[in-house]
């Protein structure tokens, strides 16, 4: 199977060379060729022109089924977002209900250009199930709560999932182990879990310094920062980690992740609009941390669109520096492609274009007026495109959508079932 | 003329109540009748199934001929952007490359739901020109500088804008003066600016304490803040006045603004791109002083769509207040509508949907992923949709854009003459 994309804008995100105009050639998941121009035959041509190719966005913090909740509860405080209404709607979701939400958050990456996510949520299964029709690519994890005893029964879930789904769907889906965080997990079943994740190889996604509440809960329960506690309890010693939100983390926090495996997911759409505070970008980046990018959960951020990400990302960097210069188009963009790929540990198969790697990329269609006049790409891609600009989404060498039109999801059915249960789901709450 | 649209979720921003599902009659440039049904004949039937109508998105602090230099110079140091790129830029644009960057600036905001904008730039017989031809609402500004001697040059062109282009085009043109700035307008000047508006009854269009840099300055000439010195040449006495940015205001300055005819126009994307500040929107609100929206041009802003400043407006205040609660979606709709219309002084004929005002709106398409299940139609509107989701523009009664197809403009010519210009102005720069 070979698709030639020609006549395009190519942005590799690979080494720090501008945009140039060429011709790709993909052999079945992989890119092959990258050139000026290819003439051999192919199934599927695309003409490119008017239009930049750029690796497939990667949304590193993700609870996809929360779809469904869109919309219901914005503009509460936090606790009582969580709750009066997340808490009980979550209660009432089936594992059907939980599938189509998975799947309406697909569409709506791959409608704006998201090629891959990590995942935390339950009935994994479900999830997994949708992954694999949708063709996306996924980081999957069973989410981790010690609070109360459930007789083990999260934690077999998450190995259960390890085991069944790592490496499936020709390699698209991968698995964490996914401890909650560091307020929902005391240390000994925290400890338990860096223990598996080291013996089985496998990384950790978790949460981070998300709020303030959580420093206070931490620091009244362990007279530590929310760093120091995983610190502590080991998560950095060996293991892949990655780490969602991390706002609120002093220079001495900072100074604890230097060096680690993994990366940061910056969420910062879903950090401004609960009120929590800006993420140590610049600061974290000047340690050589990682710092992907994410949306978090659309019953928080409602928005998933990581172009939308992208925007906020820069403009609230350049806020809390007070300095415009600072993230500018080409390092936000790379956060959001090369970024993730490396938070979740694909950076070896996605996150640039190059021959050898999966193909997974975007086409966004320039040929429109707030896209017009071309002086700069980047800053384009970076400050003025959203979402729908995008025109094709090609994971593994698929093309999931095509003009705008999705090849793997029936939207007409998608929106009819979503209807319904969210309805179902909230009634009454 | 009639024009009825069918069976659409109606926002109409009077009050507090919610969308209902109805139809709208547009007789001539006016809204007629907003009920539950009607069959009348018309000339124009839209089918509003799926999309809710909401007053047109008003502008209320632009620069639309920079659209030229969209994307030419993001993340350069505030002065850098000024002295090294846009000033020579600008310098070289004729007056015809003033007319099409301001087509291009109105093709943008139609397309993304933008119905009325106030304008401040020069030459400003081509804008008035184009807005003549396109047919959208705007308040049009000469910007005056006073920093060397022209020979009162600017001011007789401000003088000739009012004279011969304020009430044309159908009612659509209005005008009022623009001392630039407290830093480019010293008092005297200043001063018999304020006193020619006050004898014509014209408002005034000013800058307000952008940057620190501002307040610096004025500080070291005036031993003042921009705000006082506003007070101090008479701004606020008798004049209906619009401040656009507002950023830097302390509390004793928010309280010389209370009670100010007019209002302010907050652009919270400009500001945060250009790390400027975020202004104290819920200070300024909490002391009854009108707060709308622009984007600025759109060679610092890059984006014009006003979804993204609702977006950016409440993300940001609930940053600054740690407080989700802060900045509600229909709070943020109402700055973007209703706030707009009122820093604008039109507010007796748009920025609500009501019988009797002019028929200014616009159709936003639900059908969409992203923009389901339906919850609560305010948060999509105000935390999920894009420009891109407007389907349909009226202005004046008049379809500007249906099914995203501009009828006024055309885009193909659009497109290359900006392309051209762009090219010509930038050169060498």
């Amino acid at each position: 199977m070979k698709t030639v994309i020609k006549d395009v804008w190519i942005l590799t995100m690979e080494g720090e060379g501008p945009a140039v105009k060429g011709d790709i050639l993909i052999e079945n998941d992989e890119i092959k060729r990258i050139v000026a121009s290819i003439d051999e035959p192919a199934d599927i041509v695309i003409q490119g022109s008017g239009m930049v190719a750029l690796p497939g966005l990667i949304n590193a913090h993700q609870h996809t089924p929360m779809s469904l909740l869109k919309g219901f509860s914005d503009d509460l405080k936090l606790m009582e977002w969580l709750e009066q209404k997340m808490l009980p709607a979550e209660a009432r979701m089936t594992p059907e209900d939980i599938y189509w939400g998975a799947k309406l958050s697909m569409a709506e990456m791959i409608k704006s250009g998201t090629t891959a996510f990590a995942d935390m949520y339950i009935h994994m299964d479900e999830i997994a199930q949708a992954v694999t029709e949708v063709g996306m690519r996924a980081s999957l994890t069973r989410g981790l709560v010690f609070l109360e005893d459930d007789g083990g029964r999260r934690l077999a879930e998450a190995l259960d999932l390890i085991e069944r789904w790592d490496g499936k769907a020709d390699g698209r889906i991968t698995t964490m182990f996914g401890p909650h965080a560091p307020y929902t997990c005391p240390p000994e079943p925290f400890r338990h879990v860096v223990k598996l994740a080291e013996e089985m190889n496998k990384p950790i996604h978790v949460h981070l310094a998300e709020t303030t509440e959580e420093v206070m809960k931490i620091r009244a329960a362990y007279n530590r920062t929310p760093t120091e506690y995983l610190y502590d309890v080991g998560l950095f010693e060996r293991l892949h980690v990655l780490l969602a939100h991390s706002v609120h983390l002093n220079l001495k926090d900072i100074r604890l992740l230097k060096g680690m495996r993994g990366g940061v997911s910056h969420n910062p759409v879903s950090n401004a609009k609960l009120g929590c505070g800006i993420a140590p970008v610049r600061q974290m980046q000047e340690q050589g941390i990682t710092v992907g990018m994410g949306t978090d959960g659309s019953g928080s951020a409602t928005t998933i669109d990581m172009f939308e990400e992208i925007k906020a990302a820069t403009w609230l960097q350049k806020l809390e520096c007070g300095d415009p210069t600072v993230l500018p188009a080409r390092q936000v963009l790379r956060m959001a492609t090369v970024g993730s790929a490396k938070a979740l540990n694909i950076d070896h198969q996605v996150g640039t274009l190059a021959v050898g790697k999966k193909a997974d990329l975007i086409l966004v269609d320039l040929n429109k007026p707030h896209l017009q006049p071309l002086h700069n790409l980047e800053s384009l891609l970076a400050y003025g495109v959203n979402g729908s600009d995008v025109d094709t989404t090609i994971v593994n060498g698929k093309v999931l959508m095509r003009n705008r039109q999705l090849t793997t999801i029936d939207e007409e059915e998608l929106l009819k079932q979503v209807a319904v249960r969210a309805k179902r789901i909230v009634e009454g709450i």
